[in-house]
Parts: C-alpha cells; structure tokens; sequence
C-alpha cells in the first residue's frame, strides 16, 4: 500500500505530526521516529505503523507507505536535516520478570541525555530503564534519535524506585561527603543504578532508598554531565 | 560603565550577534558565551570584554555592561530559556609547555559532544584539547554552552595529530579486530587519546598513527554516543 503526499495538509502527515504532542502520543499509543537504523530496529521488533519516506523503502507490504516530497518529510522531521525516513511506531508493551540490571533516571529534563543514556544501558546489557514521573516523556523525538534506535530494544517504562526496595541493590550517585568512590565497590547480583536531574541531582526522597551513595573521583570542576557519568558507572556497573 | 539597551538594533547587540559566525569569531578573536556560572570562570581568567544583563552582574568596573531587555537577551541568547546573561569572551590564547594527558578530537562534528568531552576533559585532569581541522568550530555557541565554562579553564586549540607522533604514545578507538580491550592496557606517562567522527569514526590517516587501537567492549549495538566513549576512556586513561 503505497501513496504519494505533497501536500503538508494531507491528514496522515497532520496525524503523524500531532504525535509530536505527548498528549497525543498517550491518548494513540503510538510516536515518531526517524533514520534508516531505528527503522530497521522497530521493523525487527515489529513496532512500525507507517513509513513516510522520499524513497520506496524494503518493509512489509501490509505496512502503509507514503512517498513524500522533502517539504512534506522537513514538516514531518525533527532534524535540520531528515535523513530520508520518518514513520510512526507503536509504543512497546513490555513484560520484565526479575530484572537484574536496572537504570534509574531521577527526573532527568534533557531528552538528549535520555536518549544517550538508554543507548548505552542497551550496550552495557541492562535488562530495563525506569524513568520517574517527571522525567522528560520517554517518546519525546530527540529521546528517540539519540537513544539511535535503542528505544525500540531495550525496555523503558515509568515507574517507582521503592519497588525496587528490598529486592535490589539500590546504589545512588551523588556529590555529598557521604558517597564512596564508585570503583571500590562491589556489585550485587540484582542492583537499580539511579542517576539524578541535570540541575539539582538526585531528589531527598530517592536518597533516603539508597543502600549506598557513589560518587565517581573528579578535579577541576563540580559535576560530570549526567550521560557521561551514567556511562562511566555502567561500563563498571553491569 | 553601566548602559541600558532596550532595541535590539543597538550597534553593541549587533556586534555581539555577528560573533554568531565563525568568520566573525575568527576576525575579531572573540566569541559568546552565557550563563552565571561560565561567566565566574571566564572573569577570574580575565576574558571577559563586555556583558549584557538582565540585571546588574558583580564583575570589575572596566568590564563595558548592558542592562537589556528580555527580547534583547533573547537575541542575544542561544538558549530557548536564557539564564540572564550573556557576554562576550576573548578567545584565550595558550602556551602549553610539554603537555602529558592530551586529547585528540579527529573531526567531532556535533557541537554538543565537542562541548561535553571538553568539560569532561578537564574533570579528568587533562593538560590539553586538540580539536582537527574539520571538526566543529570550539567557539560554536553550543560548544560552549555544553562545555559548562570548561572552555575557559583548560586549553583548546586545533591542530595535527603527527606533531605528538615519536614523544607520545597514540591511543587510537577503533571498532575495527585488531583494536585491544582497552581495560587491559597500561598507561604511557605521555599519551594522546584519540576519538572519532559520529558518522565514520576515526579518518584512515588518523589510524596510521597509532600505537595502539583500543575499544571498549559492548553488547547489543555497533556503538556509543563518541561523548560517552570519552568519557569511559578518560576516565580510566589520566
């Protein structure tokens, strides 16, 4: 089923470009995503609903394509430069028994650190990324182009870090006194890593969960950006 | 010397945005800089030429400073949300003698990377940055702004590769085979470490240069964000 759109008025381009509104994303369970990789990544996951693209792309026949003109594909992209492809994607449902390694973002606000930081869990093996309630939505378009296709293969959800008091590990970074240097420590079989917001770190009330603050030794200045320190801590915690 | 601007075709505000292009930049040895925070380093470095404010900023009496309007601030910012201040910066000129912990950027093309491994850089302890020819231009708005004021505390210039080859070893990522783990390595007292393009990695020429290639070992996906590759690196390398 393939169509050719010029208009930026046709109503599957306005539907798609709706989803760049979180409370569209919520109400259709669906959002927007870009680049030959991540499509080929939700095409194996089977998460594509329809492709827009300036050239006939290789997909199932039964996924809806649409050959747009680059006006239409600009209006559709969140890049300066689209790359050829956007296509909607259904948000994953997922089922995670017993996850042993686990991320924690603490109100984390910079979608490009999101992105990157799921990116790197994925490549360190993580079993889940859990997000807090005030952490940029997970299916914000720069989320999903840095996290460059990782979105759609590793499990991200929003949830709660007491609910994983008890049965895990909960190691939090932070700059306080207290933190210990992250390279002495042991790591247990099953452990949440939580990382704090860009500004203001890891909230009062996550630090009272911690079994331990870590801190990773740094000069000069004050603070690592969070991706990079997430990065860090997962190459030696996973 | 105190001024009140509230037109955004005032001579000052013009200047101060024509330092927007590198042509400019390059001409005049300046570049724009923002926030409080970037502004403490750049003044107890004694770079600062001239600031626009929304509200009086403690610096020196000879330091030119404007009380702007917010659309005014707004023009001058390149920040969605500016923090109150921008101002202008002299582009600091370096003599470094003999550095030890060096790091190589061989054509970094996204601002935002370039920015982060320089603030993670000095975190680490580095004596100096050396960006390629073809990378981003370091006094690019968004360098700056994600280098968190790094810029103006440790030295960033662009320059060759070749000119370390003989006095220091040559720590090469790669993801091609015959690049080492690099956990396993011992650390020369004077290295360059070496990162590569987002897109194609590290350039051919680059390769030859080598000492050693090194890599760090993942699962999943083909690689990580160069930022975060750096970040792994120098941390254990410094």
């Amino acid at each position: 089923m393939i169509k050719v759109i010029t208009s930026k008025n046709n109503e599957r381009v306005k539907f798609a470009c709706s989803l760049k509104e979180n409370k569209n994303r919520k109400i259709h369970k669906m959002f927007l995503a870009e680049t030959f990789k991540s499509l080929q990544m939700a095409l194996k996951n089977n998460l594509v609903v329809e492709i827009f693209a300036l050239e006939y792309v290789d997909a199932p026949s039964e996924i809806p394509q649409n050959l747009v003109s680059e006006d239409v594909l600009k209006k559709l992209s969140s890049n300066v430069n689209p790359e050829g492809v956007v296509f909607i994607a259904k948000m994953p449902e997922y089922q995670v028994n017993n996850p042993s390694k686990v991320l924690y973002l603490d109100d984390i606000s910079d979608p490009g650190n999101m992105g990157t930081l799921i990116r790197t869990a994925l490549a360190f093996d993580y079993d889940l990324v859990v997000t807090s309630e005030n952490s940029v939505s997970i299916y914000n378009e720069k989320v999903i182009n840095s996290s460059k296709g990782a979105i759609f293969q590793i499990p991200v959800v929003v949830g709660k870090l007491v609910d994983f008091v008890g049965t895990h590990e909960i190691l939090v970074t932070n700059l306080s006194k207290k933190a210990i240097d992250f390279n002495s420590i042991t790591i247990a079989d099953k452990f949440v890593l939580v990382l704090g917001n860009e500004s203001h770190g890891v909230n009062k009330e996550t630090i009272k969960l911690a079994s331990k603050e870590i801190v990773i030794p740094i000069k000069n200045i004050d603070s690592l950006n969070v991706a990079i320190a997430g990065g860090i801590l997962m190459n030696k915690i996973h």
